[in-house]
């Protein structure tokens, strides 16, 4: 199932072919000015950096996803087309096996050259010959790269978010803890009580799950199929801190029977004892934020814990985490609303006091929501033809699903159906808890 | 959902409680015998060795599946129980962290005490008070563990599977490659061509799926519940080794494209050539068997592969693995026959040519089904209470089903709701593939 | 410098071949019943383990040193000798890779076959061939093998050492802790003051130094050469437990500035916090024997530290460890007596009370002593031809020298000029330590 | 022994103190500007990157060798100082476990703060505190600090030669494979013969070894001390690259015999294939310089090989390495002069064709030449009070000495009795090969 893209037919009887490349180019515009956007706090030593292996520098993602295009469009489109240096092709592919050899992942920040500098000129370089090629293209052209310049955005945009989080995660390596900006407000969120979770509740049937029709999805949201579910129960509002150092603070990190197998497992290998990016600090907790350390706000989501710690929490909270299609059925009729990259927290949000308890909060924005689905196809599962089939099919083993994204992602990027996956023992993502029940 | 034992109440009104005893009686010295008679060809010393962290000496086998019964029946039931030694409750447990400390899985083939004939001489007591108690037990008392000593005897029969597979592993890394036993029969079965897989149709609809009513079952397989599933296609038989030949002659083993990307990264990692047990002597392919070394019977299911190999081999073939509810649907009315244990062939056997080929075969026994299915809570899913509530939910991550029994398994032991799992990469047990499609 | 052997041109003249014949069968008959008799307290299973990489199984070493006659003696002398099993030499070859491929050396614990009764029975079958050639051999035959045979039994003397510290280790991880026999004698050493040190004082000069003339040595104690040594002081005594628990009590194990910087970094990466075989119980030491667990003796010489452990005690002490050349120089005027294997204490002894303090003493025997000197080649150094070459002189990297022998180690098998050598962090030994001093 | 400085008596009644003040200035200056000046070819980004474990960023050596002049010179002479920043002292700590905690060594390019500014900044701050102190210290202060000072700056010397070697390495990992300058000549060295070795050859006797006298040197130097030497032979040049190509030709990667036991293992877990920096492509040998890729000029000397390959080569020839005395005692006569950092070839050079083959050549400067010595202290040896005392004596285990100094090395640092030390799997500094043989 090929992703739809905003130029299918319908679209195409009532446009123009140049206002499609209007608006292409728009967006192209948009996007990439965003990407560089963020990295405006950054000094070019911070560009270089690959602080884990799941980490890649600031630079690599610059120059990526102008690959990207440069890959997939401009060398398609013009098979006189040159890059700027015969190896970034190379050292700028990421996993496309289809597209050639690349540099192993784990060694990206080995590298001081290309400059950052030479970098930005790349992606100038690249965004010329996009306009260019925008500007003048043909109908029959755009029809075959069209799908591919808006997967390519949404790509960036895949990459912007990972920007944010892989320059929190390098700088939370380094003692001086530095700040990626100071627009955090300050947590002064008032004392709460732990509300009682008024669940909302969800009758069984047979539901439809997944994307169909105009606007665009990647391959793994199709196609829309029937599931039957049975009548489940889901939280309002996400897991707060304060709520999560209760956990804590009865031994969990201390009892094994409270996690699955492998979670204990990662539990003792990688000494966890909190969520990442908690520091205990003379009795408190302290929070690594992009602003820097601050004291923990027992009142907002919390956030960077695993799959593994997700569950266990679940578990020790008499709840489960909710399936991915009971997730979707729940924000189904929702608006798409929420605490995004645009809103420039760069945090999860305290919840407002004000906001009724007994609608669905929180669902969109602040942090990713595990579910308790691994990631496998949907029945009827096509991948896209050529190598970039290889964008999310390959990836479907030992990853869990996690949706409606989070104060990283851009509120243009996300959909209902939209399936985020990660390992269960990632935590460097903005990744948090919702629970969820049997009727 | 707790498992379902012969005593249900249905049962305790027709039945005395006196043949209650009895048959349990009757069943575990079937049982328990069964076990060591698969020991039979085994040297002192070969109860000794672990050839990796997934095996177990032979003899822990047979120390931990009487531990079992000690722990969970024996001490339970007579405070006074005294252990033959203090220590092999840390010894003998496996996994079970409510049930104490334990001895670390890796270092198992570290111990040269307790000898074998100590561990036979542990097996022998905990026999006799087990039998002792079943004599003399009485209604109330047999209500609190009937359904454990029944849990105890299917665990005991998973360990005998594990006896076969394990002691297969020990043998094939000594450079002797020793034989277990020589009754398999050489492979003279007959040249054949690759016949054309008549594809068994099942139409869409809301099926039940899991265990329910009489019958031992695991909790993992319950709760009976529905599930919404398009119609599909089953492959009538299993792939053979002419077909998994064909798949490595095509270059499988150096085409990444082919593979999901923690498959390759396990080929790379690993150096998959084959499947496991397989090796090329001069041209030709030669198979490590309980039977020793023998040239390769190409008319044989494939077998010793990982869910990897098999997902690689069904995009190759440009079909899918069936998922357990698609396996589980074909099965439902099909009878529970097939190359178990009990046959005494240690191996998978070549399809008889004369047997139709539009019915589906080999659904049981042979080898293990990979599905495409992670192992998963089904909805409504309840652990058991206590230490036996880790037996099966703790693995829920990180593993695939796979279906249907293999050559290694007990007739007695199988069920059409029955969940195997492992994790991707493993290799050891009798896995192979059928193949499925989308209607 | 090839090892001299009894049949030097001398011993020639004085002796009839045969009674050279005669001589060497008698040695070799009673090295070999050694080997046999240590292994008399174990059982089938002991004879299996493998509990480090450092360790063989005991069955290894009864089969290895068999092969060295084999294939340095039998199919030499014999060009249609026939050894029980074709791939014996795959298994059985140490590490000489010019006498053909070998088994891995961490793998050696994963072979239950060929049996403990088929190794023994390989033994039967080299030792009649043996006896055989030694009855028959001739003149000239002898003279090409005679150094070659003597070679084997001091290789085989190693290994008998090696069973004894080897199943040390394999009982030392088994939670039962077992004995190898119940013959050391318990611990009632009366309570004694640390003595003073009365240092033994010995001149500048130039010294020979190395093995020289009749009577047999291995090549890396060759030439005897000149060195140029400065006036030295060292202890007449080992380094006592009680001794080296004042270290760890004043901190050792969490001071770095004690170690060198390897060392510093093993005890922080094995989590070194006593000598090895050492467990603290309700506050008091116990100490892992070849008679099972006892209550430490702090009368005894401290064992089974590392040179890593032996070089920082020393440091804390003020004084440091002997070169090999002042031990060597110590010893040279001394009777070769002391607490050998021939005594049947499996342990180091503690010192008798009334015996002057003044002379040196424990020279010989209880533990090896852990020298100042990396194991280099002596000026002039020459490997032997062939694969024997292989001996000795590949290991000269990394590795410290020891001397004196312990209470592992046959008498007729030590030498004054003995260099033993191992890697700094080797423990499982019999290693202890003595101090020395500038002058 | 402590380190020897220009302020020794004698020196102290012929000089004002002011003048010593002055010219401890001015060598202060030269060797800070000489390290900022070896910097110039480098962008930013190339100041982060830490390529291996052994490799720290040049932004690290600019910091770290500044730290030591703030720790061990300003805030001694001045309780009141006060650093930069509060972490600077554990950023900035290699080793020195007394001056107090450090950051782990293998995450040094993990640091994008303080940035490269930043760290010029803090070099500019403790100068001109340095500066200003040197300026008004009296005598006093001047006796206590005047040695520390010299061993800073010859300290600060050491890391220029790892800004050079470790930047050669961080390019070498980059598929760019970046040009740190382009001086190096072209290789149009003439073809030429592979001469005979013409042996120097030195009497037997009692030498006087390591330093004495005015003129600084490190403790690890001291005391000078008698050794008996053996005559011997030594080569009169290096070991070329046609030589070492001879050795890779016959085999020597794939011969085991060759090798020392770990030096063989080091050959086969590296897949070592030739010496470091070296690359065929189509059957030709190319050579990664600091002035990026060249066709291997077969004149030179062979430059980047570990120890092991050194030695093998060695048995290869039919010769051996020499001791560090055997090198020292060759050295004493000659004068300093060879290809040091201070000629700008960055890269050991061909010897002229005219020079005389008999004399001893190039034993200063080119390649630091591996003895057959492991790093052992003199008999006699003290360390340097306080943490100073870790600088050199707690890395006397398993390391080689290196003599004469490398194209990498300041001709101001070098002595005829300097130790240099790597363990025997090293390469990346610029390390060669001389031979010797017994007389």
């Amino acid at each position: 199932m090929q992703p739809k893209t905003i130029i299918s037919k319908k679209n195409k009887e009532k446009n123009q072919n140049e206002s499609i490349n209007l608006s292409l180019a728009k967006n192209y515009k948009e996007v990439r000015n965003f990407t560089e956007l963020l990295c405006k706090p950054l000094v070019t030593e911070d560009y270089v950096i690959q602080s884990m292996p799941d980490v890649s520098p600031t630079k690599w993602h610059l120059a990526h996803t102008t690959w990207f295009f440069e890959t997939f469009v401009l060398s398609k489109v013009n098979p006189n087309y040159e890059s700027p240096h015969p190896q970034y092709s190379y050292l700028f592919n990421s996993y496309y096996v289809q597209a050639g050899e690349r540099h192993a992942r784990p060694e990206r920040g080995l590298l001081s050259r290309p400059t950052v500098e030479e970098v930005y000129r790349y992606r100038r370089y690249v965004d010329e010959n996009m306009l260019k090629f925008l500007e003048r293209a043909e109908e029959a052209q755009m029809e075959k790269v069209a799908s591919v310049i808006e997967i390519g955005l949404h790509h960036e945009q895949q990459h912007q978010e990972l920007i944010v989080t892989d320059i929190k995660h390098v700088f939370s390596v380094n003692p001086l803890r530095p700040a990626y900006l100071n627009s955090i407000k300050n947590n002064n969120s008032k004392p709460r009580y732990i509300s009682e979770i008024n669940w909302v509740e969800f009758p069984e049937g047979i539901y439809s799950i997944g994307h169909e029709g105009i606007g665009f999805a990647y391959d793994n949201e199709c196609p829309r199929h029937r599931e039957f579910v049975e009548s489940f129960q889901l939280a309002p509002r996400l897991v707060t801190n304060r709520e999560y150092m209760a956990f804590i603070e009865n031994g969990a990190y201390e009892r094994p029977e409270l996690w699955l197998s492998d979670g204990w497992y990662a539990v003792e290998a990688n000494r966890w004892k909190a969520p990442l990016y908690w520091e205990k600090k003379k009795g408190y907790w302290w929070n690594f934020t992009l602003s820097g350390m601050r004291e923990l706000d027992p009142n907002e989501p919390v956030c960077h814990v695993s799959y593994y710690e997700a569950d266990a929490y679940a578990r020790w909270a008499g709840a489960r985490l909710p399936t991915e299609a009971e997730w979707e059925i729940a924000a189904s009729k929702l608006p798409i609303e929420g605490n995004f990259v645009d809103s420039g927290n760069y945090h999860p949000v305290v919840l407002d006091d004000e906001i009724s308890d007994c609608a669905l909060l929180q669902m969109f924005g602040d942090v990713w929501e595990w579910t308790l689905s691994p990631y496998t196809p949907y029945p009827g599962f096509k991948t896209l033809p050529g190598a970039l089939g290889e964008y999310n099919g390959k990836f479907m083993a030992n990853q869990m699903v996690l949706r409606g994204g989070s104060c990283a992602t851009s509120k243009s990027h996300i959909r209902k159906t939209y399936r985020n996956f990660f390992t269960p023992s990632a935590r460097w993502q903005f990744m948090g808890i919702r629970l969820a029940k049997d009727a």
